[in-house]
C-alpha cells in the first residue's frame, strides 16, 4: 500500500488530471467532484495525486501543519519553531469515521487523567494545507458534506460542542468521488464545489488493453514501474510550482471578465460562483501553461469543469451538461 | 478570513442592505430573512455587516456582553467593572453546533473537577447586543428555529434542563438566509421574523462584470480594496448612530397608523405583527434618512420587506408577493 | 421584559379575558385553550394575566409554594414556617424544556457530591397554586400534554422514574395557545381542557388602529402607560377576590342542572365533563358578577367556551362550533 | 385528593361495577378492560374501588406486600415478621412511568454507594395482592401491555436485565380503561383480559341530572357525602369477603360445563380462554349472590363481559358484540 | 406457579406433544415452532414439558450446566468437580429481556468493584443442554430470532461485544409459539426450525368439555390432579430415555434415503434441510416406538411437521400445507 | 463443532469450491460472494475451507498475525520474535457483533485501570492473512459491508474514532453468503467482490441421496468419515501451495489481455475491475492446474464467476447472467 500508482501513468482521464493539477496551482478554486462509473480508477487517481504534490514546510509538532509560529493554534502544546519539509498532506476520510474525529473533539484522555478540557484535533486539522479525499461523497449525510464544504470554503474549522469553543486553520482542497447512479447531491452542495469532472471507462480497446497492461506491470514489479514514470511525475510537479509563483501576475483583460459573465448568463447558471470559479480556473491554467495572460483558449478548456455542475436540468435538452457548456462556449465566442 | 468584504462595495442588493441597516437602527424590528438563489452573496453581506456596525461598550469579562454591572448575570464570575469598546458581536451559528452550545449547558469541567453545578453560556449569550447569523435557516429543525425566535423576541434566554434553571439577557437580531427551493419555513415561524428580503443574481451584464471585477480586486489586494471603501462604510455607520438617537423623537401621525392598518387589512395579513413591524421599520427609515416625521414614502419603501412573508399564498394571483404588496400600497395610497 | 402589557389595556378579545378571569375565580374549572391566528396577542394576554392575579401566601423556601407546614413535601429541606406574600406564580414552559425539568428528576449534583438520591423539583412544582402557560400546545408531543393534563386534573405530580418514587402537590391552571392550522389535539385531550376560546385579528379598522396606538404608547413610555391602566387592573383583581369568597354560597337551582343536562344532550357532547364544567363556569361567572344565584344568563355566556371543544365534528353543518352552541342554547332556552 | 368518590354513589354503570366486584371475589378471573366515551367516569370508578376493597394483612417492610415469611423475597432486606392490616393496594401507572420503575431495576444508589448489585422493586411489586390501574391502556406500547398481562397471568415478575436475574410474586388484577376511538388493542392482547365492559354517557336526562347533582354535592361537602354512602360501600365489602370464603364450595354441574362449551363454540370464539373465564366469573357471581350452585342465570349475566372482547369481527352483523352474545345466549339456552 | 399442568393430561394436540417428545429423543432435530390460535394451551404445553423431561447430571456451580470438567468454560470460576442431578433446564425468554441478558454481557459489578473485564453469562448459557421457550416468537425482531437460531444450530454462543471475546456451549432446543395472524417469520428463519406443528381449538364439544373439566379439577385441587397423571408422565419419560439409547442403532435403509429425497423433490422444498430433518425425526420416532428400523410409517407420521414450514406458498393450491404434504406422501409412497 | 465437514466430501458445487481455491492461490483476487437457496450448504463449505487451507507462520503474541517484526503493529505490546505455524485464520462475523468489535476500539479496561488510551484490536485484526466469513451479507447494513470491502481491498484497517487514530494490516479474503430473495446488494458493493458463484439444491435424485448419505455418515461417525476424505483434502492443499509459488511466473500473452478487454467491452461491464479480476483469476487457475501460460480455457472457466455480478440487468434478456457470460465468451472466442 505504500507505493501509489504514478499519476502520469494513468491512461487517459485528461479532465480529471487537469482539474486536480489546477487545484494544486490555486487551492482557492475550491474542491473537485469526480463523477463516474465504478471501477474507473477514481480513488487510484487521488492516491496518485498524493505522490505528485510538492512538499511543504511545517513547524515540527504542529497539529495543523502550521508554516510559522503565528499560525500555530494557541490551544495546542507549544512548538520549538523548527520546520521540516513534508509531503503535501492527503487525508482520506475513512468510512465510519465519526464526526468527532472529523472536526475534532474533547480530549477524553486528558479530561479523565488531568481534569483538563483540552481539544483533540481531528482530520480537518490534519488536512490543513493539503487535500481531503472522500470516496462516494454522495453517500455521506448532507449535513456532513455541508460542514466539510463550509470549512473548505472558509479555511477555518469552528468547533462549538461539548463545551469547547475552538477555531483553527483548515485550508484544504476537498476531493469527492461519486457515482451519479447512487444518489445525488443537492444543487446547493454541488454549487459549492469548485470543479467537477466526469470519468468513464475507456471505449477504445487498445486503451483498455493499455490499462490492463500497465496495471499488471505495476502489480508484478512496482519498483521498476515507478522508476519508469518518475521523470514525468517530476515534470508535472515542477510545472505546478512554477505556476504558483506566476499566478498573481497573470493578466486578466476586461474582455475576459465580459466573456465569463456572458457565458454564465447565457447558460443561466444561478448566482455568481460560476463566473468567479471560471476566472480563477482559467488563470490557474494560463499559469500552468506558462502564459502571462488569460485567453479564450483557457476559458474554453476549463468552462465544462467549472460550470457543468451549476446548470439547472433542462429536460428538453437531451445532450448532457458538458455538451451544453461546450456548445454555449462556441456560440458566445463565435 | 480576517478582513471581510466591505459592506458598501456590495454591488446592488439594495433591499438586503437597507433591511440590515434598519435593524441596526432599531433592533426591536426583529430578525431578517434573506431569501435567494445560491451564490448571490448572502453570507458575504452578513459578514460585511459585522465590520460596518458601531462598537459597543461592555464590561470586561462579562459572558453576555453586559453594558453595566446591573446587567451582568449573577451565575457568572464577578467582574471588575471596567468597560471597553468592542465591535458589535456577530455570531455565526456553525453547522453542527449542538443545542447545548447554542443555549448553554451544564459546565461539565467544573462539575467534574469542583463538583459544582455551574452554567456554561452558549452562543446566545455571546450574541447578546449583536447579531446571530444562520446560513440556510430552512435546513434547521423547526424546534431550534422556534427556540431562537423565541429568545430573539423575548430578549431573554431561559434554560430549564440538566438540572439548571437559568436565565440571561439575549437581545440580538437574528439574520437567516435561505433558499426557497430547499424547503420552507412554517408560516408561524415566518411571521416571527421582522423583515424579509429577496436577493437575485443580477441580470444586467455590466453589473455582473462589476461584481467579478470588485471580487477579483479584493482577492488580489484586499488592503487596497478595503481602504478604497472605508470612507463609504464609515458614512453609513455614522448615519446609523445618528438615527438611533433620533428614533424616539420621530413623529407618527394618526394618518400613518391608519395607513398601516388599511394596508394590512387589504392584504389580509393575519394578526397584528404586520402593522406593528411596518410602523417600526418606517420610523427607523425616517430616522436613518434624517427626517422627523414618518411619511408615506417610508411606508412605501419598507412595506414589501415588512409584509411579504406574512401574506397567505394566493394561487390565483400569479404575481409574486412583492408585486402584490407594491400594488396594494399604490391602491391604498391612491 | 419586566413590565408586561396591562391586562385591561388589551383591545377586545372579551372571551379570552373572561375565560382567564373565571379560572382565577375557580381554578377547579380546569385549563384554558386559546386558539387563534398568529399575532393576535395570545402570549401577550397570558403574560398580562400574571400581573393581574392576586398574591398568595407561601412558606419561605417551599419548592411547591406550600401555604402551610402540612402541605410542605417531606422530600424537601425543612422550612422555618414563616410565610410571605408573593405574586400568583405563572410558569412559562420554554421551548426545549426537557421532560425531567418539567416533572422533576433525580438531583444529579446531590447524587454525585453527597451520594444521596434526592429529588429536584421541576416546573410543575413551581407552578403549584398558579398558572402554567404553554405556547403552541399543539406542537408538543401528545404524551407530554397528556401528562400535563393528568397532573393539572389530579392536582398531584406523581414521579416514578430514575429510581424515584415521589409525589407532590401540583394544583395549577394550564393555559395553552394553539394555531388550529398547525396540527390538532386529539379529542381525548381537548375534552380535558376546561374552557376554550378563539381569538381573531380585529376586522374593524378603528379597533386595529387602537391596538397599534396602545402598543406604540407602551413601547415609547411603558411607565406612563402602566400607570394609566393600573386602576382598571386593580378593579378586576378585587372582583376576583370577592368572587372567590362568594363562590361556595352561589345557589344552583335544579332548573339549572336540568338546563345543563339538556344542553349537553342536545349537542350530543360525549361524557359528562361538558355539563360539569358548564355548571362550574356559570357559578364562577355569577360570583364574579356579584350575583347569588346561577341564571340562564350565566349559562348562555359561558356555554360556548365550556362546550365548543367537546363537540363532534359535523361535516354537514357548515357553521362553526361556536355558532352551533349558541343556536342550541337559544333552542333549548326558548 | 385523599377522599375518592364513593363506589356505591356511582350512578348506573352496573356492568362496570359488577365486573370489578367479581375480580375482587376471584382475582384469578384476570384483568378488566373498561371501554367507553371520554368523561364517563372510568377513572373515578377505579379510584372508588380502592376505598371499597377489604384490607389485607402484610408483613411490615415487605416490598411485595407478602402475607407471610415464606412469601417474602430473598433479595429484599429481612423483615421482623410482624404483620399489619393495610388497604388492598391499588397502584396507578402514571403516564411517563419508565419501564424500569414498572418492573423494577438495578438500585443505582446502592450500586454507587455500596458497590452492590441490589434490586429496587417497581410498581409491579407494589401492586402484588392488589390492583394495577392503567388509564388509556390502548395508548401504551404493545410490548408493555404484553408484559403487564404476562405478569398478571403468571403472578410472577421475572426480571432479566441490567445484570439482574430476579423474580418475585406479582399477583394483581389489571384494570385498563380505553377509548375505542383512539386506537385498538391487538386481539392477542384483548384475549388475555378476563372481562371487558363498556360504559356510555347516560341517555336518560334524569340520570344525567342525578350525576351532576351528586358530583356537585361531593365537591361542595365531601365529608357529608361520604358519610351518606359509607353504609352501602360497607355492605358491598362484606358481601365480597363472604363470597371469597364460599367460592371453593360452589357446585358446578356438568350441564354448566356443557353450556359454557356450547356458548363459546356457537359464538366461534378462538381458544378456550372464553369458556374458562365464563365459568370462573359465573362461579364468582354465584358466590357474591350467596348461592351454592352455578346456574344459567349466572352464565347469562356474565357472558357479555366474559366473551364480547373475544369475538371475531363480523362485518355482516351490524349489531354490537354485546348484542351478539346476548342473542346467542338466548338461542343456546332456549 | 410451582406445579405445571401435567403433560399427559393435555387433551388432544397429539402433533404438538409428539414433536416435543421427538426433540427430547434427539435434540439435533432442531427447534419446534408451534403455530396456533390464541388460548389453545401452547404455553401450558411447554411448561408441562418441563416437568416431563429427564434429569441431567451437571457440575455444581457451572454456569453452562456442564456435565464434566472439560466442558466447563474457562472464563467462569473454577468448580469442585462434584455433579448433581437437576431437571432438564427449560428457560423462558421473558418479554422485555434485554439482548445482554440473552447472550450474556460484561459483568458491570465486577468491572466497577474489581476493575476486571469479566463475563456474566445470559439466558443462553442457562439453557445449555435444555430448552429455550419464546412465546410469540413472531413478535421478536428478526435479528434476535436469527441470533437464537444461529446459536441453537451451532450449539455455541459466540460473544464479540463490549470488548469481550467469549464463547461457550449453548446446546438447546428452541421452542417458539406464534400466531400466524400477527406477523410472519421470514422463510429464511422458518427453514431453520426443525419441526413445526399447528394447534387449534378442539371442534368436538365433548373434547372441549373435557378440557374445562380437567382445568377446573387442576385449579381446585392441583395435588390430587398431578398424582392422578404422574404415572402416565413417568411412562413417557422412560420411553424417551430408552429411545435416546437406541437412537444410534436405528437402521436406515437406502430406500428410506430415496423416499426422503423423492418426497422433498416432489414438494419442491428448497435446500436439503428438509430431507435431513425428515430423516432425523423419523429415526427418533422409530426409536421412541421401540423399533429398530425406520419405515414408511415413520416418514409418513413426521413428514408434515418436518416439511410444512419449508414449502413455498402455492396460491393456486387452496389446501393448506399440511394437506399438500400428506397428499404428496401418499402419491410418492403409492 | 470442532470437526468441520471435509471440503472434498462436498457433493457437487464445483464453482463454489473452485472460487474458494482460487482466492487461496491469489488472495488479491478479492472476496467471494456465494448466492443461493437456503439449505444448500453455503456455511458448511466455508467452514470446510478452514480445515483445508495451508498453515501460516506468525509471530507469537501478534494481534494481527504478523509474519515478521516489521509487520507487527507499534500500538501492540512488544513480541519476542519467535514464530509458530498456525492454521490460516478463518474468522466468522457473528450476528450481533458490534462495530467496535469488528474494527477494534478503545480498550475500556486499560482506560479505566491504567488511564491509558490503548487500542483493542477487533475481528479485522484477527482475520489478517486469512478469511472473514459473513453469513447473509445482504442483511448487513450497507455501510458495514462498504467498510469491510474497503478494508479488504486496501489491506489496511484505518480507525478514526473515540479519539483513536490507528492503522494496521488487515489483508483477508471476504467470503459472503446471501440469499437473493432477501434483499440485494447495491451494484457499487457487488462490483467490489472479486468473484461470485451461485449454488443450488441438486436436482438429480442420486446426488441428493448422496448428500444425505454422506451427512448421515458424518453425523454417525465423524472420525471415520474425516479419515476417509483426508487424503483428498491434502491433495488440494498441496496443489494450492504449489500454485502460489508458480503464480508470479505465469505468462500472460498479449492475446489474453485483448481477450479480457474484448469480453468485458462486449458484455458492457462498467469500469475496469472486470478485466483486471478476470485476468488474475485466470492466472490463478493456470497456476492451480500446473500450467505455465494463461489460455482461453482458463478465461472460459473463470469468466462467469469474475463477471456475472458486474453485468447490468438486461430486462429483455431472459437468460440469467451466467448464460449471458457463457454465450458471450463463445461469441468472442469463436
Amino acid at each position: 500500500m505504500k507505493q501509489p500508482f504514478p499519476f502520469s501513468a494513468i491512461v487517459g482521464q485528461e479532465d480529471m488530471k487537469r482539474a486536480m493539477i489546477l487545484t494544486a496551482v490555486d487551492p482557492g478554486i475550491g474542491g473537485v467532484l469526480v463523477f463516474g462509473d465504478r471501477g474507473t480508477g477514481k480513488s487510484t487517481a487521488v492516491r496518485a495525486l498524493a505522490a505528485l504534490l510538492p512538499e511543504i514546510a511545517v513547524l515540527e509538532g504542529s497539529p495543523t501543519n502550521a508554516a510559522q509560529a503565528a499560525d500555530h493554534p494557541d490551544w495546542a502544546d507549544p512548538v520549538s519553531g523548527k520546520t521540516r519539509r513534508v509531503p503535501t498532506p492527503v487525508v482520506d476520510l475513512p468510512l465510519g469515521a465519526t464526526e468527532d474525529r472529523v472536526i475534532g473533539a474533547l480530549d477524553i484522555e486528558r479530561a479523565l487523567t488531568r481534569g483538563e478540557k483540552a481539544f483533540e484535533p481531528g482530520l480537518l486539522a490534519r488536512a490543513n494545507r493539503g487535500y481531503l479525499y472522500i470516496d462516494e461523497v454522495n453517500l455521506l449525510e448532507d449535513h456532513i458534506v455541508d460542514l466539510l464544504l463550509d470549512v473548505a470554503q472558509s479555511g477555518e474549522n469552528v468547533i462549538e460542542r461539548e463545551g469547547l469553543s475552538i477555531r483553527h486553520d483548515a485550508r484544504f482542497v476537498l476531493v469527492g468521488s461519486g457515482n451519479p447512479e447512487e444518489g445525488e447531491l443537492r444543487p446547493q452542495l454541488l454549487d459549492r464545489f469548485g470543479l467537477s469532472v466526469e470519468v468513464r471507462s475507456p471505449t477504445d480497446i487498445e486503451e483498455r488493453i493499455e490499462v490492463i497492461r500497465r496495471r499488471a506491470a505495476f502489480d508484478t514489479d512496482p519498483d521498476a514501474f515507478l522508476k519508469k514514470w518518475r521523470r514525468e511525475d517530476t515534470r508535472i510537479r515542477k510545472a505546478i510550482l512554477t505556476a504558483r509563483d506566476a499566478l498573481s501576475g497573470i493578466a486578466t483583460p476586461d474582455d475576459t471578465l465580459r466573456d465569463c459573465a456572458r457565458l454564465c448568463m447565457t447558460l443561466g447558471s444561478d448566482g455568481l460562483r460560476g463566473e468567479l470559479t471560471l476566472l480563477r480556473a482559467a488563470r490557474a491554467l494560463a499559469a500552468f501553461e506558462g502564459q502571462s495572460t488569460v485567453s479564450r483558449h483557457h476559458l474554453r478548456t476549463v468552462a465544462p469543469m467549472a460550470l457543468c455542475h451549476r446548470l439547472r436540468r433542462d429536460p428538453l435538452d437531451e445532450a448532457g451538461s458538458t455538451a451544453r457548456v461546450t456548445r454555449t462556449v462556441e456560440d458566445v465566442f463565435a
